[in-house]
């Protein structure tokens, strides 16, 4: 198994761990444990030096670990022994003197303890380290991702064919989950959030017994995750019932102003000029106070990774990373529309991997 | 709306924080911000003291908190205004002194960033106090219970009605979800284990293409999530092909370590006994080694809460807890027997609130 990746993503990370003057870093969040071994289980930490690679985990992983993470060494606890005293054993056994812990993953708590129990070593806050480095995806990244996009795509295209109007928000919701599971899809990448008319006002609405035919509209934001934990999200808005002017008026703005965020994204570019290049088209047409939320987020082994398109980031755009692009217009008590795509910036400016239909007419379902 | 359990709730916390010698508790878990207030969103934080009841939130869920938190106050932040800058100003208005933290949930980097936001005040941590109320389930939380079982066991029986040879792990694990959501589920209460033959032996088997036929036998282990978040977990073994004499032997052994441990629940019983008496049924037998989990944990809003059956816990047993019985043998290569019921301990022993057949005749299908 050609699992070389996993060996280029740790010594990308051995350079940071050498700056911050750590002898090596604890990673314990299992998302960027997973992402540094391979290891897909739960309730395990890697502790990652120049001179060593070794996952703490406990025997119900042994097998999956042996399976997953070829060329690092496993420590399994027995019964009932604490993490941080294997942690310990692994820093004194490797005469570790300077630990880096994450620090905003690791509690208060914990970190008394770790401080306590390790007491022949410095422990020294990091933060990110290895979130900075998944805003970067590789190739086999991206192709999880658009493995991902085309589970949601499909899944999404079965539940547009079963619509009907006594269906209610809460069985779509269920079988979307469904419908992309037949494509490959592990499970819903979170919550799928299915608004009808006056719900789609709030942006995180929970799904409810309200009938889809119960008014003219629905907003629908969903997406897939593969079987190695990527993600999609999308979101779609449909008319079900009457076309209603006012719907297609909004409809228009926030897809010109999708439209014109996407053409700003390519390397270089400063998230908040993406932002503000949506948030102008909306203003100008007179909504601006009815878009109350950033304009789009990473996407990942998280559904939020860091990469923000917001107003107050002024980070750089690089090739490699993928976000949502997902302006919204939210009208208390009439209702909402939002359009979003999952976006790769490229080398020479951006690729859109989503390709749901957007276009007025083509939101039309009867 | 009669929300009185959630001031109940809030007045019994009161107690805990005045032990502490804190003014107030900032209550940043997620899970704990719910069972306190009926809160059902994310993202959010609640400062509870004798005089004052704040839940900070964002603008996403301003109508869900009217909707569902009546009697509490509620600060919306501003768009990318900090979470710990709303605590600031909260704190600074009702001119606290020494406020508490929730130290197992807050992570050290918080911890450092609410140390310099909030110079005027004291800071302590206090560690599980939410989850040590949460042990105890009120009548509502039970018959939230009854139905997360009542969930599971429908959804169960229609999985396998639908189950043939051909249907692969994974798709059983799918099926089983919808299924359960057609019986008012709001989702699986964690991603289910149908495991065949060999992969039983993995207590945490993630299930595969592997065929539900190609083996004699598989360990289903699931459970349903109610709309308020509360959980059941369930495990059966189901005999799909042969009877093997080896299996039959091994699910009694299993069988009779947990009618035995759940004859053990009473009030005043002693945690670490239960799981002995069931452990001591599975030595006797010579699988002492094959059993290398704990018999059982709390659950409620989280699938695994505070209350463990295990050798090292001297917690002893009040009315109203909820906790699963689930001794297993595993046999690595060969394959693994699990049985799981949830019990409620009762004022005079306790009351068994799962009823799938679990005799090993009746779990043959074909």
């Amino acid at each position: 198994m050609p699992k070389k990746r996993f060996a280029i993503r740790r010594n990308k990370l051995l350079r940071e761990i050498k700056k911050s003057g750590a002898d090596a870093l604890l990673v314990s969040g299992i998302k960027n444990v997973t992402y540094l071994t391979g290891f897909s289980g739960d309730s395990s930490y890697l502790i990652l030096g120049p001179k060593l690679a070794v996952i703490i985990s406990d025997s119900r992983y042994t097998t999956q670990i042996e399976e997953e993470c070829n060329g690092i060494d496993v420590l399994i606890r027995k019964r009932d022994q604490p993490m941080l005293e294997s942690v310990s054993e692994v820093t004194k056994k490797a005469k570790l003197k300077k630990l880096g812990f994450e620090s905003h993953l690791t509690s208060y708590r914990q970190w008394e303890q770790l401080q306590s129990e390790i007491k022949h070593l410095e422990l020294v806050g990091i933060e990110g380290s290895v979130e900075s480095l998944r805003k970067i995806k590789d190739a086999h990244e991206i192709q999880q991702t658009r493995e991902a996009v085309y589970q949601a795509e499909k899944g999404f295209a079965l539940l547009k064919a079963s619509l009907h109007s006594e269906m209610t928000e809460l069985q779509a919701a269920h079988e979307l989950e469904h419908a992309m599971r037949k494509f490959g899809g592990e499970k819903a990448a979170f919550d799928p959030i299915v608004a009808v008319g006056p719900r789609a006002a709030l942006p995180h609405a929970r799904p409810t017994h309200q009938t889809i035919g119960s008014s003219d509209f629905i907003l629908i934001d969903w997406g897939s995750q593969t079987s190695e934990g990527y993600k999609s999200d999308l979101t779609r808005d449909l008319t079900t019932g009457k076309i209603l002017p006012k719907l297609e008026k909004i409809y228009k703005v926030v897809l010109k102003a999708q439209l014109q965020a996407i053409k700003a994204i390519r390397p270089g570019a400063i998230c908040s000029a993406v932002d503000a290049s949506a948030r102008s088209v909306i203003e100008k047409a007179g909504y601006g106070k009815y878009f109350g939320h950033g304009l789009g987020h990473g996407i990942g082994l998280d559904i939020h990774e860091e990469t923000r398109l917001s107003a107050v980031s002024h980070e750089v755009l690089k090739p490699g990373m993928i976000i949502t692009v997902e302006p919204g217009i939210y009208l208390p008590g009439w209702g909402g529309v939002r359009i979003e795509d999952d976006v790769l910036v490229t080398r020479d400016g951006h690729e859109v991997l989503s390709s749901v239909p957007k276009q007025f007419e083509e939101s039309v379902i009867r």
